[in-house]
């Protein structure tokens, strides 16, 4: 009977996973609904293109070279199905080992969960550099991200591995629990070396260094994606507990779904009053990029703050996000929908935030593994996206961005019917 | 080993809790959808930012004042996490009190799962008042609404509190299962009396009694919002067994799932039917407002009828919405989505409905309750609207509602590219 | 506590369900999106209401007439609540023959599971027929096959009957796990036979022969849709093991999560690889359908494969797919969403892939089993088409062709303010 309990508890654990990480793939429509309204019409398609690529680039690499790299194990290049070698194991645990010794579920519902989180880092990608990225060139970039970028920093950070051998950010208290820096931070820092090498959009910035305002084509579209995200979000931070099925853990998941709502609460109301105070207006594409940063904010600690200090977290989250959308066209870092504040700059706000409800945490760890993945991400992406520009070109010609890279890339508009001009 | 099992309840109950919040709040994607699909495009990013912040307001006024209102404790303004003092309780249960004593679960998943239904109330209001109502104004309700207005009601029925000291509904036999008069009904009194000293859209009725029809923008979103709000009610209803872990709870939570989709699909057919009848035509909107009608029908009661008798209480609510809506505008009362008759109208039958299939109920009872709720909700919202309207205004100008309250308070278009002409 | 054991599993089995369910039936909205998104915008309205209809219908035929036709028993039409007799049978169980004695859960889950299965196999349709068919007859098929033409099949195939008294395909060794036959094929079939008798598109074949592309109105909607279905698949598949409270079962569910996704990816990169070297652009349409043709491969058997071979399987589909949408064309079956190539073709390959990976599959029995569902759903179908043909008439006239079918069946445009002119 003992082995019947743990059997339970082997199949609880193991469908929360799959509960969750169904909704972190829920996020791979997100991000393409969002991005999809936040570009123009004549964009569009090849937005969609890119999304639905990248998802299933990242999910074929993962399986064939980065969850090895990450974790070890070749267990599914291999193809041993259905994680026979793990369950032999646990078959051999007591019941009360399960209860004491930790996660114990079907690697395949792991490897599912993770694979599910490598293409969230992508699709921070795809946003940033919208509108004037050729389609292959960021297919090939996908496939190195994929396989190989995001796994060597995840095998440094929820891997266990040293960082090349030097340091170890578990041994130094580095804290993350569901990704504010090992997914969303890394996948802005690949996407900023990116536009960096990219350049801003036609027309974006005038001559005398205005900031032309470059609307979206649908909003309902972006607000239907930051839902999807927001849902989502519950199964990628809610399954990072890794563990459901006694009465700690099952409080943490509660907490921590808790916390994640709460924070994206916070970050839309930041980001409406910040708006409101410095446009004047209900910026509808502030709140929304203020409620992803209120769940990126969260990320990171997503189980230790109160549900008021998780408002206020997400909070900080959201209006961050305002100021340094402002701050990147400043700069002239032209990034379509704002992907590189939101989960770069709030991402790296999430792990700071860690300590401050988390005794556990130390400020010079959070830096450390911040500085860490960010070197990494950002070097090796902009040596790959340099290649690429060697090799292939990163960026369409200067007429095929005027007539939309729809056509060019993929021979059909989104909405033949609907808009009378390219603009 | 007892321990274990109740552990594993536990655990269960929490996550059965968790996935069924989750739906719930996709609900407020689906309202958004929803509304968005039916206001008009120059309108469109002014209701989408309404729901958006309706949510985060109901989220965080509930976390500060409503949830202790409505149950009292005060356990997550105080940041008692994870519901530490209810486990602590609980493990002094032995698994046998576990399966008899009710639901024991983390109250962190228990205040997640009420708080989307506080927003889900507030995402009714947003549809009635559309096209002409201050967002600011909105918003100042909001807080009203879910910190207090809904809390108070929701403390005299599922909080089990007297009713000013005078009555108490639950010992009066008042059955309101997962809402139709608690949620939906008390979520369409407070738009009808915002709509009442709203007034009517310009132009919406004809100097001699006619009515206009004003068309939705985006039919598609409409249907997409009807359908993520079907979905998400299998969360809202079935989640209000309010416990899984044992076979008679399974069984119920099973019939609710059931049940709740075949309320559905016969208000679908009742409102397709009636409207061919009355109209001519499949009209498209009266079928989304049948499905929706039909599962509002179904929400007092969900767990008593057979699947047959489902069908026929949702396809009476499919019937009444179509005539309701009609009536609404004879009387020039002016709800753009038809929220008040899916959610107050239907509302009220889905209450007087649960006494034909359970024998625990009566209509007395019922139509106590109903009152109740729709006086209270009513007049505390007619006073609320009342002052704000005095003191900022509810309505917008003439010229902005002209122009479309995009524009005047966000800022921006949500389809910039695709309407050539402002209606 | 033996019996608390079995409680919990049953409780757990029953929730897996009811989840699974859920996610089969949110694929209602993706058909829904998917269908809007690719047709023009002329046709929309009437697309969306076909759509919510045909499940409203598929939902109350099924519960009226064909689950008592699949699996017998009459136990819903009879309006036996919550499966009690299944659960009275069930408590005379040990938890020992729970563990051991295959599924046992709440009859209504199973029943809800079925449920929208059914709606499936008939959303397929309505894609196919679009554009040009007559919203009432569309209504008449529905009635007939889910009442009746699928539940026929589905009684030989998972209700395990005689084929007409003649041979039994389970004797045989036919396996279909979730249906790329049962569901896919059968909804194909059906659709074949309706775009036999209905035409093409007027403008759609010019009169030497070419083909002229129709192109979609709205892709993002596309893109959602698919994105929709390939979330919804995980319950579609994953619930089709049937049991999770066990670790083998447990095992085996997350084995077809992950082979479910994997399949879709590989049908994507296959698409995308396919159509840039046939049509030199990275076709979106293509890669969509690419991601549906994966599914639809696996669906007859995600539980043998290795992640690896699952790819292979979705890759073969997504590249089946490319080139059974233009043949279509070539031999002018009309069909604007390629319901036919996807669900068909891509179906029997499904069906002829699990061999490959299953020892206990053999090619004889999967073509008997293709060839007995595909004769009687085409057949059968084919008939009502015809008499509903001789009846109603099945095709709207040209002139309501050319104005679009949206005013003519529903009365209301989908999308009034976006286009200036009917194409």
């Amino acid at each position: 009977m003992e082995n019947e309990i743990f059997q339970l508890q082997y199949a609880m654990d193991t469908f929360y996973f799959l509960v969750c990480g169904a909704l972190v793939m829920w996020m791979a429509a997100g991000f393409s609904m969002l991005e999809a309204g936040l570009v123009r019409a004549k964009n569009t398609t090849e937005i969609l293109t890119k999304n639905v690529m990248l998802f299933a680039i990242a999910c074929t690499s993962y399986l064939v070279v980065g969850y090895d790299i990450m974790y070890g194990g070749g267990l599914f290049l291999a193809g041993i199905d259905g994680g026979e070698t793990l369950v032999a194991d646990a078959l051999a645990l007591s019941a009360e080992e399960g209860f004491e010794g930790g996660a114990v579920y079907s690697s395949a519902s792991d490897f599912f969960f993770q694979v599910v989180f490598v293409a969230t880092a992508m699709s921070i990608v795809s946003g940033a550099v919208a509108e004037r990225m050729k389609l292959w060139a960021f297919a090939a970039f996908a496939v190195v991200m994929t396989a190989f970028i995001y796994p060597m920093e995840g095998s440094w950070t929820w891997g266990g591995a040293d960082v090349f051998g030097m340091y170890n950010l578990g041994d130094l208290g580095f804290l993350d629990f569901a990704g504010s820096g090992i997914v969303h931070m890394a996948g802005a820092a690949a996407a900023l070396a990116g536009v960096i090498l990219l350049g801003a959009r036609k027309g974006k910035y005038g001559p005398n260094g205005e900031v032309r305002p470059i609307p979206g084509a649908n909003l309902p579209l972006a607000t239907l994606g930051t839902f999807i995200l927001w849902m989502g979000w519950f199964g990628f931070n809610g399954g990072s507990v890794l563990k459901l099925g006694d009465m700690a853990s099952a409080n943490a998941v509660a907490m921590v779904f808790l916390n994640t709502n709460a924070a994206a609460a916070g970050g839309v109301l930041a980001a409406l009053v910040v708006a409101k105070l410095l446009f004047g207006k209900a910026d509808l594409t502030m709140i929304l990029n203020g409620a992803l940063a209120g769940l990126v904010a969260i990320t990171a600690g997503p189980d230790t703050p109160t549900p008021l200090m998780a408002t206020i977290i997400g909070a900080v989250g959201g209006a961050i996000v305002v100021f340094s959308i402002v701050f990147m066209d400043k700069v002239k870092i032209d990034d379509p929908v704002g992907a590189i504040s939101v989960h770069g700059v709030v991402g790296l706000w999430g792990l700071l935030a860690v300590p401050l409800t988390n005794a556990d945490a130390s400020f010079s760890a959070q830096i450390i593994g911040a500085v860490t993945i960010f070197v990494w991400v950002f070097v090796s992406s902009f040596i790959i996206w340099a290649v690429l520009k060697m090799i292939m070109g990163l960026r369409v010609t200067e007429e095929e961005e005027y007539e939309g890279v729809d056509l060019v890339e993929c021979g059909m508009e989104a909405y033949p019917e609907f808009t009378n001009n390219s603009n």
